[in-house]
């Protein structure tokens, strides 16, 4: 059992730091790829240049290359969205901010209140013969590890933000070009996100736990029992981030289209509308920033439920720090194998032609997850003793390495499989889609009625691809298995989140070239970049849930270990009461978010209808709207609203810890689980499968489609309202519901000892 | 512990079967009151006669009733809508039959082999010094105990089916008369209803046991294992009813409105449309017998799953006859207080305004409540000894008998609560309706978002009376508390079905005298009393949601008692994928019914388009429309559809408990209870509320609803949207649920010996 890791603790301490650094350069070398699209130079001559002034340009064939006038004015959009994303993350950082310093203050409070606050060493739990460090040591560190995830989690979300907008515009002037070289700067700007948010989460969290070990020297138990409070902040921020963000961008986009394109029937992102650029606002801090932090959270959650899991098998007894970092050799390996990935868009191949951008995602997708499989078998080869044993509710499980490998690998390929169901059940290419959009010859209640179904069936395969990798995992190595697992599914995360960023810059570059004024075919260009991005857009949500599935089950195993449970019965009432409960709360959070984009979304139609009828000259063009009050509105109703189910969400496990004890809240974690995954599914694909089969009828590519089109048509305006209904489920409530799953569990786990020891007053006096 | 209860078992014995015979009488004598209104002894005149020919009707000063041509209109359309459902009935029993005879089979042959068809006797499980009966004989009775359940479930959606139908139009008769007099007859029809089902529910199952006991004598553990197969039987039966009735009643009725409302702009129930006679079919076969059916299948199971687990708690191992008897004395009280509570509806109080209609339905609710509190008191107090020990997983628990008298109480009260809620959101008089019909100020896409919102915010606090309600019976007496809260809650369920069958009485009602042709008021009479239906409809579904959940509770710990589990672990496995998969099962079946729905709809509205484009003066109403082809494509639909979600239902429970074992299929059942109760609370109150908005904007009552409507307006429009789509939630998945998560639990119970000898074949070969 004393078998340790072939990989030398020192070649680990250096090798985890320099995959990080790799990233993080790369991720800067695609910015400047970027950047060399320039966006500024020539605009003080533009202005006055005519449309053939500048000669240099007229050698290249593209359309539209040589005005210049249009590059000032997708500088001025993209200025315009830039600032309105900055100014209103900065409130929502403002009003977090208050919350997050109040948290840390609970938590200190609370953990420190587990020994009185005494300063004194104790024998450790697991093991008695060693000396660990006092609760108010580990309540101090939880506070540090919780700032500093949150502190993370807010600079991934805002630097993914500057980075979409700085690419979006620059997208929109390279389509003139071409949609391959539209397609390549968007993507590049994607992986920009995705590499330095994977890269500097791994870095700071192994700058932590190396700073930490100064102070807690030999007791790991404790120092990994402090570290999930960095998975804690980091989900509280995205939660937030997401709720607020998804508010923000569905009040906008719903109430922009209600009035735009049903009541005033001119196009999307078409400048007279009012509220136009606070949708393009909405989907820099929704899409992008929201979901930075949400997958941010995720990582940094199954690291630290892997991480703490493993401080109490053998790896932690032994002390075995190659094996212990086994959670961050697996992402260190993940950043190799997604730079290797990305250069198979950017560099191996170039995309020519439309029908070839979305087989270019997806296919990063499947190389990704083929070189990755090598890649766990070398880190598990290496990194792993042939044999260890892992704490499994109050028995030691002995572990093969092999064992390990395949934990790892049912993850990544459940989250493959789970990304092609989510591409099959939302794109236009398949039948799915093409049923709901052949049933809106029936209106829009066929429509719905449809588009719900398509929802819930597609919930049926992720769910058993989630089971089994459940099962595996969990057979093979308890609780760590499950928790290497979803470190699975999210080891390709850096190439993931790439794809998943594409799609809001392609959509952002779409609306600036409508709203610059440019030619057709050029939006026809960004709309292709942008219905292949919807499709990612789903299976980037399908990963994020899937993950959280699995990251919320084995924080939960953690928090069940830590706070001393061997059994969670459903056979007795207070478990079964929380599983009840527990289900029920996604429900509870559905309706408050729906009910606030809804709401917000009435405000934003009032006062765009306002302006459309007091403007002079707004439907002609002549007047320009008053774009700062519906940014505003948005604004507003977003940091309100954000406020109640960030309560719910936050609240409810202290409630039910604090009056009920650890076997309630046990149900209630997993009543909320497996709930929330089904509802969380479905409402993604619901709602991309509707904006997919308004795209469908208005590309009208097939017979089948122009049967159902032009734009305008009945079919179309029962999909657009679908495409409406389908907007808060899809961006709003649906994806806030991983985090509704997996923050109560971490928030469960960090709170796991103060439950243990002064919990579930209720029946304590009852 | 010996001590036995007040009630001398020879009282029992002719106590329960004169309470049954009591309400069977009641319920005739309220049939023989309906019956006086005449419906065909004029008609041989009427045709001839002339407006004023019959000078006895002037006397009377209500409207048009000396119109003999009007009866016998009526009387012709009553036909064809009797009709038109007793042949669908005929041909869904004819299916399902064939079905029956083969799962009847399955049981047989499957219980059978738990002994290798041993026909020796062998030690009892719960008490080894007594002689059990073989399982070839429980496997015989069982399968006998089946088949009844299923006739008696069979019997009660058919004789409902018809009292209905018989009503229908006599309401419409009684319309002419004033508002107070049609509320009679609607409420008494739904009383015959109420009354027959819950009579011969509790007399046929009475019957059942002392027939049993003659072969079984002392071995109450078989008899009351046998008997369970009346739950299964009852409550299969009722799967395809619900199904079945559900997709047939929503595709007539969808398809009947995107035509004629949205395309054609002709009002509901206009003769000229040909898919309104089956529209009208299916509000008997789908509310009136798939609801019978499901309620008498909850009020079997119940009654089942109170009796198994008191068969091996201390009332069997006493033969304490009177004790055992406890929840049919239960249910025999409940048809003496029902009985009383009608009489404040008919005899005590006169209806004679529209706004007296909705009170009095509620005032029902309350009375039966308060009363059944005394007479739980009463029949606890006689019924049960002092103290008794219940079986609890594997430990004996010490119950008194006031703990067991909160224990139905808290049952009773929180289905009380329950509807109340229901009736908060569904019913226009309060906020939440009103908000989502304001919401259509914006369009459908809004009154969609709204409507989804509030479906799910109304879950909370029927979750919370759930919860309590299983929190304390556990508490107080294991899963046996949790039976007779069930029962509880369904203890007054003669009332509770007059209340619900009424809503779909007066729906017939108002479309007769509309296809009847008859004058504006009397249409508005009967929309007010289908308008208070709707909202007693909804109320009725939160019962049978509420009772489901419990007694599928109640089932699921009978079930794990007889599988011979002790606990049911979350941090294992095998249940946690169970937990997972069961909670996307009711996606899954949602999924097939609202698709099933939906194609059925798109095919009655490519008829009905048809007729109005081929039939020449249909729409000026000189030529009359092909009634019978609607009926038969809802009718193929209907079957045809059926199976699928039939098959997953009936088949999960054997596949996973062959497959994967008892721990896992106790994993599926807790999944798909927590999961399928909120989505059928949630589907039921969305589709009430968006019907209920839809008739606010209609009504136009208040400043605030004029502003919507009137008819036709956009507003309108957009309500109507909302109100198709809530059809298949509230009518068709929604419903349909309760009896997947009761079916599946019941199922497992039978089946349970049958697991646990030859179960799990997967984990035993892998």
């Amino acid at each position: 059992m004393v078998a340790s890791a072939l990989l030398p603790e020192l070649w680990t301490e250096i090798l985890v730091p320099v995959c990080a650094v790799v990233g993080i350069l790369f991720s800067l070398f695609q910015w400047y790829v970027v950047s060399r699209v320039k966006l500024t130079s020539d605009l003080g001559a533009s202005s006055s240049a005519g449309k053939n002034g500048h000669e240099d340009y007229l050698i290249e064939e593209e359309e539209g290359v040589n005005d210049q006038s249009v590059v000032a004015k997708c500088a001025e959009i993209q200025t315009a969205i830039s600032e309105g994303a900055t100014s209103f993350l900065f409130t929502e950082y403002k009003y977090v901010g208050v919350f997050m310093i109040f948290f840390a203050g609970v938590i200190f409070v609370f953990l420190g209140s587990v020994e009185g606050f005494s300063t004194e060493n104790k024998a450790c739990t697991y093991d008695a013969k060693r000396v660990c460090k006092p609760a108010l040591a580990t309540a101090a560190f939880s506070t540090v590890a919780f700032v500093l995830g949150a502190v993370t989690s807010v600079l991934s979300g805002f630097l993914g933000m500057k980075i979409a907008t700085y690419a979006n515009a620059r997208t929109t002037l390279e389509a003139r070009k071409g949609v391959g070289k539209a397609f390549i700067v968007a993507f590049r700007s994607g992986a920009v996100m995705g590499f330095l948010l994977a890269a500097s989460g791994l870095l700071v969290l192994y700058i932590t736990i190396n700073v930490f070990k100064i102070y807690y020297g030999d007791d790991w138990e404790g120092l990994f029992e402090a570290i999930t409070g960095y998975g804690l902040g980091g989900s509280s921020m995205a939660l937030f981030g997401r709720v607020g963000g998804g508010i923000y961008t569905k009040a906008a986009d719903v109430g922009a289209d209600l009035v735009g394109k049903i009541e005033r029937n001119i196009p999307e992102d078409d400048p007279r509308n009012p509220a136009v650029i606070a949708d393009n606002v909405g989907d820099n801090v929704g899409d992008i920033a929201g979901m930075g932090s949400d997958l941010f959270g995720s990582y940094a959650e199954a690291s630290c439920a892997a991480l703490v899991v493993a401080s109490i098998s053998s790896f932690g007894n032994n002390h075995d720090f190659t094996a212990m970092c086994y959670p961050l050799l697996i992402s260190s390996m993940g950043i190799l194998v997604c730079l290797i990935t990305t250069l198979f868009a950017t560099d191996f191949f170039e995309i020519k032609v439309v029908k070839e951008i979305e087989p270019a995602l997806k296919n990063q997708l499947i190389i990704s997850t083929v070189i990755m499989t090598v890649g766990i078998a070398i880190v598990s080869w290496v990194g792993l003793p042939s044999s260890f044993t892992i704490f499994n509710f109050g028995v030691q499980k002995v572990v093969k390495n092999w064992q390990l490998f395949l934990c790892v690998c049912v993850g990544l390929w459940a989250g493959l499989i789970i990304g092609f169901v989510t591409e099959y059940y939302t794109s236009n290419a398949y039948s799915p889609v093409q049923d709901v959009a052949d049933s809106c010859r029936t209106g829009a209640a066929t429509n719905v009625i449809f588009g719900l179904a398509l929802g819930y069936k597609s919930v049926i395969i992720p769910i058993f691809a989630i089971a089994i990798s459940i099962f595996v995992s969990f057979s093979f190595a308890a609780m760590y298995g499950v928790a290497v697992a979803a470190l699975g599914m999210l080891s390709t995360i850096a190439t993931g989140l790439a794809i998943d960023a594409y799609g809001p810059i392609s959509d952002n570059a779409g609306g600036i070239a409508e709203m610059a004024g440019m030619s057709h075919r050029i939006r026809e260009r960004t709309d292709a970049l942008d219905a292949a991005g919807n499709t990612t857009a789903a299976i980037g949500k399908g990963f994020a849930i899937g993950s959280a599935a699995l990251v919320s089950l084995a924080l939960f195993g953690a928090f069940v270990s830590r706070a001393g449970i061997h059994t969670v019965d459903v056979l007795t009432p207070k478990v079964i009461i929380g599983l009840l409960v527990g289900a029920m709360l996604p429900y509870w959070f559905s309706a408050m978010t729906m009910k606030s984009v809804g709401s917000a979304a009435l405000k934003m139609v009032e006062e765009v209808r306002r302006q459309f009828n007091t403007i002079p000259g707004l439907m002609e063009g002549t007047a320009k709207p008053d774009y700062a009050t519906c940014v505003k509105i948005s604004t507003d109703a977003s940091i309100k609203e954000m406020i109640p189910p960030g309560c719910l969400v936050m609240l409810t496990p202290l409630i039910v810890g604090f009056f009920f004890g650890v076997e309630t809240l046990s149900g209630v974690l997993a009543g909320s689980l497996v709930s929330g995954v089904q509802i969380a599914i479905s409402a993604s694909n619901t709602g991309g499968a509707w904006d997919n089969a308004k795209k469908y009828i208005e590309a009208g590519v097939s017979e089948h489609a122009k049967s159902l089109g032009p734009k305008g048509s009945e079919p179309h305006k029962a999909a657009v309202i679908g495409d409406t209904i389908g907007d808060p489920l899809k961006d709003t409530s649906g994806p806030s519901l991983n985090i509704l799953i997996k923050l109560m569990a971490v928030e469960s786990l960090v709170f796991a000892p103060f439950f243990a020891t002064h919990g579930g007053i209720l029946f304590k006096y009852l």
